[in-house]
């Protein structure tokens, strides 16, 4: 399985998504499955990916060879991220249409698409297996994609909007800890990027930041640590409760 | 969908299930999913279900007409909690062998077993939707049925065999609360039961305890209300941490 976790803050688009790949517990591999598109100072699009491997990387592929060939429409030429939106979801729609068929195989994938073009704010959108989508808002700042369960009640309980950068960003790797320690199939490196939101009139587009959390990143070793103690500690304060008269 | 947790303690066990039924968002009903067969002083049986209802309904008919009907190996005449096990498997099973398979509908149910027959220690059993299950042990002393993935995590780090009864139950309040506020297809009121172990060398069956946990139960509000604010202090603890140096 797969983890991957976009929000769209005030300040800035936080991505987050896990390395591990399998075909069963005996075919584990290591994919980064955030895929980064850029012209420095004038667009950054990142696109995170769950779901079948072969299909997520040819569509990946397949956007990847229109800027190759110099295509008129593709996504580094296109105006908007609503545009790279419709066009990775009908991509992915095509790869799909290809495969055929087979009983207790999902051949499917969706997607995180989040970044920010010259002159429009940063965007966000998740697009589902069909290839339709949707866009995060202030009161949906998140999408989630792969083995979202585990995570979403601690992004559910903590994220909103006005958040800082760093802020989210813990929430999100408590979230990938959560999943992890309740999950085999997702792990780490978790790779982490940040697009930040400019505050000046001409919109400009920053350099993104990106980090890969591997199992010696002393910070994430800490934040573990320090959570699982604030969680042992936040439970002893309610232990007042007594729940039956014995 | 539905939510039953079983926890196995040294001190005794505890179960808890909500009540909410669906079949799609403008039908939802209130059943109890928490059975209770009883022989006050010689056994104590819970049975919780999740799934199809119409199986898990006729699973549960099934063993209440034996017991009527005075049938030798009823479940209040069998010899172990072990044997239960065996016997709500196999009713399990004829029900479902009976229902003609149909695509996309799944007739099956799982269930979370537990109790104690006089002489014999408490035991806690997980049944799988074919029929087959598993014991609690000192390292996984709980299961849990229905939509279980979003209240694993705080399970998985703070359920463990030594726990006080009233420690566990917070804990799995929590995972009901956290599952709740991600799921709507989860909700109040939570049956809650607790049989406690006996500490005498004669092993008598303690009478259970039991709590219907609704919208206005001020413990339960209380609780979740704490929690929230203890994890949102956790976080603010968290958040000296810069991930990127700006």
């Amino acid at each position: 399985m797969t983890y991957c976790v976009g929000i769209k803050l005030d300040d800035g688009l936080v991505f987050a998504s896990d390395s591990r790949t399998s075909a069963g517990v005996d075919y584990i591999s290591v994919f980064n499955k955030t895929h980064q598109f850029s012209i420095p100072n004038e667009r950054e699009i990142f696109i995170l990916s769950a779901g079948n491997l072969g299909t997520t990387q040819e569509v990946i592929a397949l956007l990847r060879r229109e800027i190759e060939r110099g295509i008129e429409h593709n996504i580094l030429k296109l105006d908007s991220i609503f545009d790279i939106a419709i066009k990775l979801g009908a991509t992915l729609q095509e790869v799909v249409a290809k495969i055929p068929p087979k009983a207790g195989v999902d051949f499917t994938s969706s997607f995180i698409l989040g970044g920010k073009i010259k002159g429009e704010p940063i965007r966000l959108f998740k697009i589902y297996p069909e290839g339709n989508f949707i866009e995060a808002t202030p009161e949906t700042p998140f999408f989630q994609i792969g083995e979202s369960k585990y995570g979403k009640p601690i992004l559910d309980r903590i994220i909103s909007s006005d958040l800082s950068v760093d802020y989210a960003i813990n929430c999100t790797l408590v979230s990938f800890d959560s999943t992890m320690k309740s999950n085999l199939s997702v792990g780490l490196p978790i790779n982490l990027s940040v697009l930040r939101e400019s505050d000046s009139v001409d919109s400009v587009v920053n350099h993104p930041q990106q980090r890969v959390i591997d199992e010696e990143d002393s910070s994430f070793i800490e934040l573990r640590k320090k959570w699982n103690i604030l969680m042992q500690q936040s439970f002893s304060q309610l232990a007042e409760s007594k729940w039956f008269n014995v």
